[in-house]
């Protein structure tokens, strides 16, 4: 076991104010780095020593794991926490940085080798028996044999094209008839796209549910799971809204997914906290995808529903600790919902909206967490990331933790730059997700384009402005001051500004 | 059943908003009122409707019943939370509620007048056979007779003028020998003080610890407690930093004191939620006070640990529902805190600081919560209590929820005005409080008058000036800056706004 005495964290914005707090906590010294463009953010402010490590581009400042661990040989740092994005899942850097005599704060850059890649992923985890969504290991281009392979596996089949990406050279496939057609289809388009006409068919899961495992492994060959996420809210393959736990999981499922995703874990000897995604299609056959060999952005859902502090775990995972309890130790209470409340224009295609945060007042009270990483009259620089905060809250059922995010929705202040929180209210809203009942077309199938109209002039001053002849203070007759409409909740529109003439 | 459709909140400050919150996550719509001196509070801001009723002073506004229901019969209003202080355990006030056809949220009447007066709790509790501290039923001032009754209940004892208060008449007797001597000192006392020489005679409690155990009862005969709040932390009688549970009890004391304060709630019919609070001693015994009957200040550390949310039992007991859980279906996960911070000055004897929050920077991240009801910029009132928040941190123990409370201490920025945040640091960081061993005498006892030093000058700006030669930001060698100690942790002092030369 080697106490860590002082510990980098190699990210900026809310995740490495999230890690400093935990580290504090823990009495560890911290180290924040920071780009050019963020010399004032709160986690150079939050730190013990703080150093700039370059210029705004990410590629000459928080990529730059060279100049890191010169700023750890010069500070005497002894352990580097290295967030999500940027080098968390940069085998190399790890390796750099145990090599180097320090702490990563991570798993090894073996299991970050093996997981990183799809095919080699797969390979590691065929001994446990793994389901993975069924179809050709290789690619192949022979139309009879992948007809072959696609009855077998079950229509509707998808073909992807080896080389592919954003969609180009892929077709669904409903049945045999049309195999044949859409099969030459794809490969002259692969072909034509990148040159290379090979394709993969794999089944094409309908109705998908997102559903992520935590998982924990400790240097001592313990690894549990931490229940389940569910992430189906996606827009654009980025999460929007997470929760846990997830409303289609029984007892049973939960047990068997969590089985498996300690399997995959076991599978690379797992170290530190990881993620096993899997889809769960609607007949509730899960499959693996692939497993995030870091802390997730949306691991807070997970620590309400559990009572753990997974950073604090990493650390004491990274310092060579056992886990502290076993698998049967832990339990789900409440329900927890997360929001990644984006600077970003839902009346503009969601382009980001850069600028200045004239107004910032997070919401307060019992069941709010609000994970961040500025405050009023900051910046939200044009560089990386736009999230401005993850807004979480938690409850003693699902119902309970909803009511909480839309009021806590209602109380969020923020004015200067356009975001994503009427979004996250209207899908809250929606009976399709309060239902529970919903896959990751949910935006696709319930957010339709004008879905948020543009917000309508407060009209709160008029209909003040029309009751102010009421408005006298007397022994007898209390003024009353009404709101202009209680029931509709907008944005922020917990607080009332306007409420002229009693002041 | 009577669904409550408008809520008027008969409270001001943290209490308000606390009440509100829940009320809006139910659907409820709500009515605020306030005072000429809260204008501008963020209850009046929150609320769905606000109205002023009466000037600065409690008695005019805040106290005003009359008035409060006048408000309801204009704005259509169906019930009434009364929150802490004022009218909330005003008997008289909860019948007139009731009689203009309102719901008051809380006990009838009835439970409030039998606990109000310490002889008809007493008398009320009998048939339940409740520990009560030793001594006298009665006053009396015969000598020989109260002689005989001190040695019944054994040495040491409290002499109490019957008519007494503010310790006036009190006397601590270790034996039967001095025990003459005393009681006619004691009745002197008396008389020339309150021309009344009758005394009471009680056991004294060495060591003593105050334990309250929450209690919810409903309409239809269930109550439950939900287990116990340690408050033993005190100064001037006032609850300082409070937590659940009390680092003490074994789940067969809990279990015990548990099912006696159900007992108390039981023998005056009690619905909704309230406190039983109970004296206990260094050898466990454990003695029943007094019960309050209303929410208190100190509820969130119970909602923390028990996942409930108390202001919502509350309506819904007050709805006539029943309530949706029974004892064995609760439990305690983790551990919670709760500090006051108060607008006092402790280098001033504690008198209350007024003025303005020229910095209000609440702390933030994974188990805290703040319940508050300011923001920067605004005055604290110099009509009320001085109280600015309660800040609440929970987590998996006791260990981490006061490493957390340390935590969110650093990163509170308050300015404008003094608090008892460093007060209630050095508390959080006195061995024995860490130990879990102490009693209601903690402040005598740990608190000595100079244990808060006037703050030293920050010296970061000199020690950064020191490096700043160092300061040049190359690709070779990146720029260092160092905080002056990061050790030393300073109130609000997770945030270094003086790190100068790296802007």
């Amino acid at each position: 076991m080697t106490k860590i005495t002082k510990l980098l964290v190699a990210n900026r914005g809310e995740i490495a104010l999230r890690v400093l707090r935990s580290a504090r906590e823990m009495g560890i010294q911290t180290v924040a780095i920071y780009s050019e463009a963020d010399r004032n953010a709160l986690h150079v402010r939050y730190a013990d020593e703080a150093v700039c490590v370059g210029p705004p581009a990410s590629a000459q400042s928080y990529l730059r794991g060279d100049k890191i661990l010169e700023v750890c040989r010069q500070l005497g740092v002894d352990a580097i926490h290295p967030g999500y994005g940027f080098l968390s899942e940069n085998a190399e850097f790890a390796r750099m940085v145990t090599e180097a005599g320090l702490i990563f704060v991570g798993p090894s850059p073996e299991a970050m080798n093996i997981m990183g890649d799809k095919l080699s992923a797969k390979q590691a985890v065929k001994a446990y028996n793994i389901p993975l969504v069924p179809g050709t290991d290789e690619a192949i281009s022979d139309v009879e044999e992948a007809k072959r392979i696609a009855s077998e596996v079950g229509f509707p089949i998808l073909i992807k094209a080896s080389a592919g990406g954003g969609g180009k050279g892929m077709r669904i496939v409903n049945n045999a008839t049309e195999f044949e057609e859409q099969m030459q289809l794809a490969v002259s388009e692969a072909t034509s796209a990148f040159g290379d006409g090979s394709v993969f068919i794999e089944k094409f899961v309908t109705g998908p549910r997102h559903i992520e495992i935590q998982v924990l492994g400790d240097e001592h060959g313990n690894i549990v799971h931490l229940f389940e996420r569910e992430c189906s809210i996606q827009r654009r393959h980025q999460k929007v809204i997470e929760e846990a736990p997830s409303s289609v999981l029984t007892p049973e499922l939960r047990a068997a997914m969590g089985k498996c995703a300690v399997d995959v874990a076991r599978a690379c000897d797992y170290t530190g906290a990881g993620t096993v995604e899997f889809l769960l299609d609607e007949h509730k056959n899960f499959y693996f995808l692939e497993m995030n060999t870091r802390l997730q952005v949306e691991h807070p859902v997970t620590e309400q529903i559990t009572g753990l502090d997974l950073v604090k775990e990493q650390i004491k995972v990274a310092q060579g600790e056992p886990l502290s309890f076993s698998q049967d130790d832990l339990t789900i209470t409440g329900h927890a919902l997360e929001l990644r409340v984006y600077a970003e224009d839902p009346q503009n295609n969601f382009l980001p909206d850069i600028g200045t945060l004239t107004t910032y007042v997070r919401p307060q009270g019992p069941g709010v967490r609000v994970d961040d990483g500025f405050e009023q009259g900051m910046e939200i620089p044009i560089y990386y990331d736009p999230m401005i905060a993850k807004l979480v809250t938690f409850g003693k059922d699902r119902e309970e933790a909803i009511a909480r995010m839309l009021r806590a929705i209602a109380e969020y202040q923020i004015t200067g730059i356009e975001t994503t929180l009427a979004f996250g209210r209207y899908v809250l809203e929606h009976p399709a997700f309060v239902s529970g009942n919903f896959d990751t077309n949910f935006i696709r199938d319930h957010f339709p384009a004008d879905a948020l109209k543009p917000t309508q002039p407060d009209d709160t001053i008029a209909k003040v402005a029309a009751v102010l002849g009421a408005m006298l203070m007397t022994d007898k007759k209390p003024a009353v001051v009404t709101s202009s409409d209680a029931s509709a909740v907008t944005t922020g529109s917990a607080w009332k500004r306007n409420r002229l003439g009693v002041r």
